[in-house]
Order: C-alpha cells, then structure tokens, then sequence
C-alpha cells in the first residue's frame, strides 16, 4: 500500500511529506489538456528548492531592472522641450543646464540608494525602508506613490514605445490597439517567470544602449569637427505661447526629472541577484546611473546642437537620429530598439508591482491573494492587476503621452523622499560602523528629492498632478481599511497564544435538515448517528400531508431516528427552520447543538441552476451563534 | 423554556409544529425595514389555508380570465382588413363572412372546452391534456406552444394598447416605454396575488364590454334606420398590391382567428373558481365566448358598414368609436377602456403562465424554482420570467403590433388541437356516462382546430410563423434535457424505496485540513474528536519551516491530536491535498474517511474578497469519491 504514496511523495520526516511533480498532475483528459496548454504558455511549474537557479547574473539583472531607467532618456528631453517651446525655441538653451540638474540629483540619489541596498539586502524597496524607520502612514504612503506610478511607467513607456514605431511608421496612425496587445505581451511574458524575462530583456536593452551610445558619440564627434548635423523637415507642435517664467522653468526641470523613474527598481529587486547579491546589486545600481547619465546629456545636447524641435509627429530623438544617421539601417535599429526597451521598461514595473503587492499583502495591507506565488514562482495576481489597470488608463487616455507625463514621477519622487528620510533613521538608530557616512549620504538624498518633489506639487499641479495627490491618499485609506478588517477579523478567530484546548465535554444533539430522503441525507443521518447518541431530523413544509408521508417515508426507510415536521403555512424555508433551532438551543441551553446540512451537489455547473441554493441560504442564516455549530455536508454521486 | 416555542410555533401534534406569522418577523432593524417595503408592494403573507378565501365568484372569474379573448376584438377585425387592403378596399367585403367562420370556430371550441372543464375540475390545460392522454412528446409541444403564445398576448396586448392611446393622442409617438413600464406595472399586481388581481380587473373589463356593446348596439340601430356612420378623414396604410388569391383570404382567416387567442383560459383555471369549480367555469366559459361573438361579429360588421379603413395613425376600432359616437366623451371612454382591457389582457398570461411553468417543474421539465409559491400565493418566478421575456420581445419588435401578428395565434391553435385530441382519447378510455356524445364534441373541436392550424402554417409561414415552427421544438428539447437530468440525477442521489439504512457498522478515520490554527480548525478539531478517536490535521505549506512551527503551536494548543505535514514545492495547495487523501483512503480500504474542512466566513460579502475560497475548491476536488465524506465546517465570529 505504500506503492501510490511513494510515487506521489517523498516521506522526509515522521509526519512530514513532500509532495513530487506527479501529485500535481491531472487525472482526467480534459485537465490534462488544460494543464499542457498550461505549460507550453507559461513553462512547467518551479519548484521553491529551484529559486536559487533563478537568479540574475549581473548582466541580466541590468537588463531586467534599468530598462525603464534607461528607456526614459528618449522621452525625458522631449518633455522637457516641449514645456520650454510655450517661451519660444530661444528657451531652448535651457534644455542643457536644466538636464545638468537633472544629472546632479540622479547621482544623489544613485549614492542614497546603495546605502540602502547595503542596509537592506532582502529587499530594500521605499516601502519597506519607510514602513520600518518612519512608521504605517509614511510606509503606506510611499506604497501607494509606488503603486500609482508603476501603473504610469507602463503607460508611460508603452505609450511612447508605440510612438518611435509611429515616427518611423506615420501610416500607423495613433496605435491604441498596439499599446493594449504590447501590455498583454509583456504580461504573459512576466506570468513565465523572471528568469526568462530577464533573458528575453537583455537583446533589445543592449541594443538600444549600444545605438543610443554610438548616435552620442558619432554626434559629438561631428560636432566637435564642426559639421553639427541639422534636423530638417518637422512641423513643431502647436503650444500656447507664454513668457519665460521660473514656473516654465520648474516644468520644464521636472518633466527632465522623468528620465529618474525606475532608478529604485535595482534596490527593491537586491533578493533577485545571485550572490553576493548586496555587492553585485550595488554595482549594477552604478552601471546603470552612468549609462543613464551618459545617454541623456548626449542626448540633451545633440537636441540643442541640432536644433531639434518637439513634434506631434515625430520624435526628438527620431529626429536626432535622422539628423546624424541618416534615414537608412541604423535608424530604424535606433527607432526599434527604442520601441523595445520602451516596452520593456514596463517590465521594470511588472516586476516590481506585484513584488510589492505581495509584501503589502503578506503585512496585511492588500487581499491575501497578492502574495501567493504562481507554479512559475510569479505573483500571478500582481502581474494580472498591473496589466489590467494600465489598460484602462491607457484606454481612458487615449494612448497620448503629454496627457499622462504630469501625472508621472511626482509618485517617484515622494516615494525617494520618504526612503531616504527613513535610512536617516535607520543608521541613526543602527549606528554602526560608518553610521556617520552612510547618513550624510542619505541626508543629502532626502533633502535633494524632498526639494524636487515641491518643485514638482508647485510645476505641475495645474496640470494634472492634483489627480495623484487626490488618488495616494484614497489608497492609504484603503489599505488602512484593509488592515484593519484584518485585524478586527482576527480578534474574533484567532487562538490566542496562550489558551490551550482540551478535549469536549459538553453533551451535543444532532439535528439534520432534509428536504427529502436521498443519498446525501442518509450520509448526514450516518454521520450524525457518530456523533451523539440524540439525533432528530427536522423538516419544513408547506403541505401537512406532504410532511407526514415524509415521516412514513423516513420511519420506515431509516428506523430509529426522531422526525420533526415543521409546519410553514407561509412556504417559507429559512425563518421558520432558524426560528426552531433557536427555541431547540433555548431549550437545551447546557448541550452543543450540531445542525448538519446535507447538500445534493449537481456534477456540472449548469445542472445547478437546476437545484436550489438552499443549503448556503440555511448556513448564512444559522451561523454565528454561540453552541451552534453548523456542518455542511455535500453530496455528489460518484461520475 | 415554553414561552419562545409557543410564540413562533402552534404544536399540532407529537412531533408536528406550526410556524406562526411571528416566526416570519425579520430580527434586525434593516431586515425590518425591507420587509416593510415589501408588505406595502405586495402585501402581507397569506398562510396557505387561507387560499380559499382567495377563490373568485364567477363575475371576477370572467374579467381575470377573458380579458384576453375579449380584448381581441380590439385589433382581430384590424388584422384581416390589413391584409385584405393588399386586394384593395373591395375586398373588404369578405370581411363579414370570414368574420362569420371566425365564430364557427369558436363555438365549436368553447364545447369543446366545456368537455374539458368538466373531465378536469382541477384544471385542464392543453399540457395537462395532452400529456396525460397522448404522451410526453404531444404534452411538452402543447406546452411549449403555450408558453410561446402567453409570451405573445403579452406583447402584443400591451403594444394595442397603447395603440389605442396613440390613436386618440397622437402627440404620443410609438410609445415603446410606455409599453415597458404597462408590463411591469401587470407584473407587480401579479406579485400581489391572484384575488386582488381580479378586483382590480374586474372595472375596466365590464367598462370595455359595456361599451363595446353600446357601440355595436348605436351602430346598428342608426344603420337601420338608414343613417349608416361613415368614417372621415382617415389615410390608409401604404402596403404593396397583391390580387385577391385564395392565400389572401387564408391569411385573412388567420388575422381574424387571432380574435380566438386566450378562449382557453378558463379551462385551465379551474381551481381558481369559488366550489362548486367546475359548473362555475362552464357557465362563465358561455358567458365569455357569447359576449365576444357578439362583439367580434358587431365590430366586422360596422367596419364594412362605416367603410373604416387600416391606417398607421388609427387603429378601426377608434374610427368606428369615432364615426358613431362623434369625437366626445363616450369615445374617449371606448379608448381608454380599449387600452385598459388590452394592458389586463396581458393577464390573462400573467394568471397561466406562471401557472403552466409551475405544473412542468413540478412535472420536472421546468427547473424546481418555477414550482414554489410565494408568501402571497403567486408563483413569483413564473410571473417575473414572463415580463421579463416580453420586454425583451417587445424591444425586439419595437412595440410594432402588425409584425408581431403572424408569430401568434399559431400557438395556440397547435395548443387547441392537441388538446381536443387528447380529449377524444380520453373519453375512448373512460367511457363513463354521455361518453359518445362527449367524444364527438371534442373530435368535432379537434379536427376544427388542426384545419386551422394547417391554414394557419400554410398562409403564415413567410411572414413569421417560420420562427415559432423553430422556438417551439427547441423548446421541447429544453424541457427533454432538463426532464432527462432531473431523471438521470435522480438515479444516483434517490434511496431506492424497499432499501432500510441500519446504524452504521464501519470504523471511520478523521481528518481536519488546517492551513493556520484559528476557531474555525478549533471548532472541527472538537467536532472530529466526538466522532472518532483517531483525529488527524493535516497542513500543506510551501515552507517547510513555516510548516514546522505550525506543527509547534499545534501541538502545543490542541494537545493530543496528530499533525502530518504536506510539503508543496510547487506552491499549490489542492492537488498534494486530494493526493494525500487518496493515499490515506487506500493504505486503510476498510475505513471511511471523513474529511473535515474548517472554514472562516467573513461577516460582509465585502469583506470575503479578502479570504480565500479555498474550503470551496477543495470541497469540490474531494466529492463523489466512495467512502470519503466530506464535511465543511463554518465558522463565523459572534456578531
């Protein structure tokens, strides 16, 4: 007899089994096709022994966790420009110095941030570092910035993908459908798992790199031999006009500051490195600020040196790169790896969303289910939500960037802020070696991103940022809600920790409810019959002759058991059935009363529109009562 | 310990209780509240002995039942001179004589139908009939055709209606919401019962006959003396040519038999009459088809006189009203009693389709919910599926009557000839007193009525009557498959009738499934422990260590009980579980094992989106497994 055990587990421990692959396999035909659907879509399940062999080598982890860093220096300039075109194409001499500024606080904050992946090696994402050092409201409140802006990045960055393949492409028109099947692409790929992803990830994000990286080079090059390259042919974009004002010059510094979403993501994802993880997070978070750095100054430079202008039509790195490469192959490589690490980049958030539900769902915050891991060792739901919301927001948008852009990045910032305010705390707490160091670092970060998320509430509010000012605090009190449900529920069922249970003691009767003698009423008399010696069957009706060949029926069918007929004069079931148990209880108030419900299930769904709810209604009804325990006992014929 | 029992319950006899109006009372103040709102638009409950008082005397019995013949009279002549206009208005000298056989037919049906009354008191539907005399097959199309048919009356009653509205307020328009909003408003008198539905009905009926009356009576006393009435001012329905063909005058028959639709109601409500039933009926069956001849044969005959003419804007009836009685207040009486006794026509449906639906389920053709009455005696389900079904055919259509017309009435007369046929067998069979005579009454009516029905496939089968030849066979197969289920269901879950269950004799084994120790798996422990000695939790966690600190607390709060722990390294949890049982259950064959399944029940529908239903799918992996019991556990905190 220990043949089938074996077969489908491993006997580890005294009382301890480990369940192997073939437990998990279905036994009927149709399950078994199902699941190999299953397996060719997503991969065959992982085991969580197999995590390890999971993990990114470095190279991989910077494809997987900077696509969205690195992907925004091809819209970061253009935001900015296009604020600056209200004052006129002389305000572009701005685009340069504001770009500097931008660079400044995305060293500050590189720096910060490997403090914080020193400190937090399991995962150190702004949350976490937040809820840990500044307590539940600035945790809860760095969360739901979180979770609002990675809904953005993947409408963001799919958006603006979408449109590199719209300047190559003008016949394409504004391709709303192709942002809703590249949002459904990315997810089923995030759904196989991360490791895959992360090899998927690598291709286009090394080519947009290298192209991005060879069109700087190449441009300051001809520059710098005096054939500055010229863009040629593009209708500026129709803006009002306004007068060169500090507020113009606040916008246009905190649309640059988008070029600085998803700089966070490398220490969220610290577990996700192959060891020594700490060590190599922090130098792939240094790669990835220099390449970034690298990119969006050439970038920012070329577009003033070239004199390229924002357009409805085309983009301004469309432009730079039809300015120095010509329209030949090596723009349309630029032009479609841009496409890809855009879309990409909405990985970043594929991976850190669910990651980060899952955390809010195992403190509580969010619906447990966000923290169950998938057969591929994916947070299904996680992915499944993002993918969801970012569709509708791109829907409910019309797929136009500029209109989401003022929403964008404010999330980030505030989310900055609170993180490095917290590691202030953490190292002032901690003080270990170098505690000092560590927490001037951190200090200068958080002064830094503080100052840059004012600038942002200021600039941008008119715009649109009011709506996440409005939707963070909605989320904050979600999830307080949440965990307070959570909470209160489990004042009412938990154990606590220091009460013991002995065996019963009290006397319990037995009642079974039937409708009529079948099967799954004869299985509730046999089971009832176990449990105490005292068992009645208790049945409504609205026909007396009815209730009394019922009686005949069950006397002489099932010998030995008492039968109660209650009268219902107004066809009612639950109210009168309620009403006598309670007088029942009232009358024994020193036994248990155990009402077992047998419950006729229907083999197929459809058959049960067919049969009456009637066992739930009876359940919801009795339960939560003091000594009335409440049994349901299904039945379904053998298929 | 008396008092509660005696306030909700009467004790009729050893082991039989009475639930009073008391036990009905909702506790909580919302549930009050509620059933408050419902007391007011439906009334209180009415106690199923208290039916008879709802009987209604004969004068009630012929408005609730006959609205639907009489009211045909408002559109049947309209539809044959409709047809008949394609020959031009020289052809509406047929209308007289096709008008004549129109009432052949009914005369020859309405002793038919007294056969009927009298060999089934308790209610002789065509389905009732047909079934019990020619089979299932013959009885289920008889029935399907009946359920099409009130479907029918229904929609097409209230869009005449509210023609007749139109046709005195043009100002109106096509009214199509205000046809929805009449069926909702009969729906709701229905739901309050059948006697108030008589007493509301019984006004307009006697309004409409009295004046329909007064106008045949005006119209051929002034044609007598010479001053025959003649409409003005009237422009005629554009419809394509045709010459007079023997397939026009067929079609013209058929318009006009539509006047026959609803003959049959009485038959089938038999029971609702006040004792002694079956006289009652029969006499107010003679009562009803004599007022509606004379009407119908009036209406045709002015109609030719007055040279009224099938307009879009005004239906003939209103022409007559108009030419006879002048444009005042006697003619407004005549259309608003027109579209009263159209609006209760759709009662008639309302009284017998609930009514039909109600013998199928109970018959197991229809699912069991349409057989329940509710607290005021009305069968709810029935009434509501009706309305519901009609707005929805009514929207199809438009509220257009002239293309509704050719779908109906083939139902009924299918309906007509199956049943008078399944009459004749059965006199065959009882041969009782008068038993000839009976059998060619019926045999006269059944051959009358299947000619009909022929002339009517024939003459109407391009304008519509294709779809009923359709509907009603999938109809049939419908009631087949679900009779077939109930039948094949049955097989499995019924106790055969000579069977007799002893006590139980075999040894049973329990296992708990706990996935964290909380009241609910305290609540199963103690259930389990009254059941057998040999208690077993079981837990399946992806986490080993997790997994071993619940064995910790287990064993160190529940003391005595044995803890098996299921690793899962694939992170599911119902595939490892079903497994472990399956393996259990075979290394002990001889045993049964019930399987406890604890299950927390939030206390709000919103606040169970936060818990799992995992209690539900493992309950669902584990049935239909012989020997194996399942038995769910609820538990809800006190509230």
């Amino acid at each position: 007899m220990e043949s089938p055990g074996r077969r489908y587990f491993r006997y580890t421990a005294p009382g301890v089994l480990s369940a192997r692959l073939a437990a998990e396999q279905p036994t009927t035909g149709v399950e078994r096709m199902l699941s190999r659907t299953r397996y060719a879509l997503f991969g065959r399940p992982i085991s969580s022994e197999a995590e390890l062999e999971q993990r990114l080598p470095k190279w991989k982890a910077l494809a997987t966790f900077s696509s969205d860093a690195m992907s925004s220096v091809a819209y970061a300039t253009e935001a900015s420009m296009f604020t600056l075109l209200a004052a006129g194409t002389a305000a572009f001499s701005f685009v340069l110095p504001i770009s500097i500024a931008v660079v400044t606080v995305l060293v500050i904050v590189t720096f910060s941030y490997r403090q914080t992946i020193r400190a937090y090696p399991s995962g150190g994402g702004s949350y976490i570092v937040a809820h840990a050092n500044l307590g539940m409201l600035p945790g809860l409140i760095a969360a739901a910035a979180l979770l609002t802006d990675y809904v953005l990045t993947v409408a963001v960055s799919v958006s603006s993908g979408i449109f590199a393949l719209v300047s190559a492409f003008p016949a394409i028109g504004n391709g709303l459908e192709l942002i809703v099947v590249a949002i459904i692409g990315v997810m089923l790929v995030n759904l196989r798992g991360v490791r895959e992803s992360g090899t998927l990830f690598a291709g286009p994000t090394y080519i947009f790199v290298a192209t991005a990286l060879l069109l700087v080079a190449v441009g300051i090059v001809r520059s710098l031999f005096g054939e500055t390259p010229h863009v040629t042919g593009v209708t500026p974009s129709a803006v009002p006009l306004a007068g060169l004002s500090l507020l113009l010059l606040m916008r246009a510094f905190a649309d640059g500051c988008s070029a600085m979403t998803g700089v966070e993501a490398i220490s969220n994802g610290t577990p996700a490195f192959k060891p020594p993880e700490s060590m190599n997070a922090r130098t792939t978070m240094l790669a990835m600020s220099g390449l970034l750095a690298v990119m969006f100054l050439g970038i920012s430079y070329l577009a003033g040196a070239s004199g390229a202008i924002p357009s409805d039509h085309e983009s301004i790195l469309s432009q730079i790169g039809r300015a120095i490469f010509g329209v030949g192959p090596l723009y349309y490589v630029l032009q479609f790896s841009t496409l890809g690490i855009l879309v990409l980049a909405a990985q970043t958030s594929f991976a850190d969303f669910p990651r980060l539900s899952s955390i809010l769902a195992r403190d509580r915050f969010m619906p447990r289910q966000f923290a169950y891991r998938g057969e591929r060792l994916a947070f299904n739901n996680g992915i499944v939500a993002l993918a969801v919301i970012s569709i509708v927001v791109v829907v409910a948008f019309g797929g136009r960037v500029e209109s989401l852009i003022p929403l964008y990045a404010i999330g980030v910032f505030t989310a900055f802020t609170l993180s490095q305010a917290g590691m202030v705390r953490h190292w002032w707490r901690e003080r270990g070696p170098g505690w000092r160091r560590s927490m001037v670092i951190n200090g200068v970060g958080a002064t830094a991103t503080a100052i840059v998320t004012v600038i942002f509430a200021i600039a941008k509010f008119a715009l649109g940022a009011w709506v996440i000012l409005v939707i963070v605090p909605v989320l904050v009190l979600v999830m307080w809600l949440i965990h307070r449900e959570y909470d209160d529920e489990a004042i009412g069922i938990d154990l606590r920790p220091q009460s013991v249970i002995g065996p019963p003691n009290r006397r319990q009767r037995m009642i079974v409810v039937a409708g009529t003698l079948n099967r799954a009423v004869v299985q509730a008399v046999k089971v009832a019959r176990t449990m105490s010696g005292e068992v009645e069957v208790v049945h409504v009706t609205s026909d007396r002759a009815a209730g009394e060949a019922f009686r005949d029926q069950f006397e002489r069918q099932v010998p030995g058991i008492a039968v109660t007929i209650v009268e219902s004069p107004y066809r009612t079931l639950i109210k009168p059935l309620v009403r006598y148990l309670e007088v029942e209880h009232e009358a024994h108030p020193d036994e248990v009363l155990v009402v077992l419900i047998p419950e006729h299930i229907a083999r197929h769904w459809w058959e049960r529109l067919l049969y009456n709810q009637n066992a739930e209604r009876i359940t919801a009804a009795l339960l939560g009562r003091r000594n009335i325990v409440v049994l349901d006992a299904p039945y379904r014929r053998d298929s």
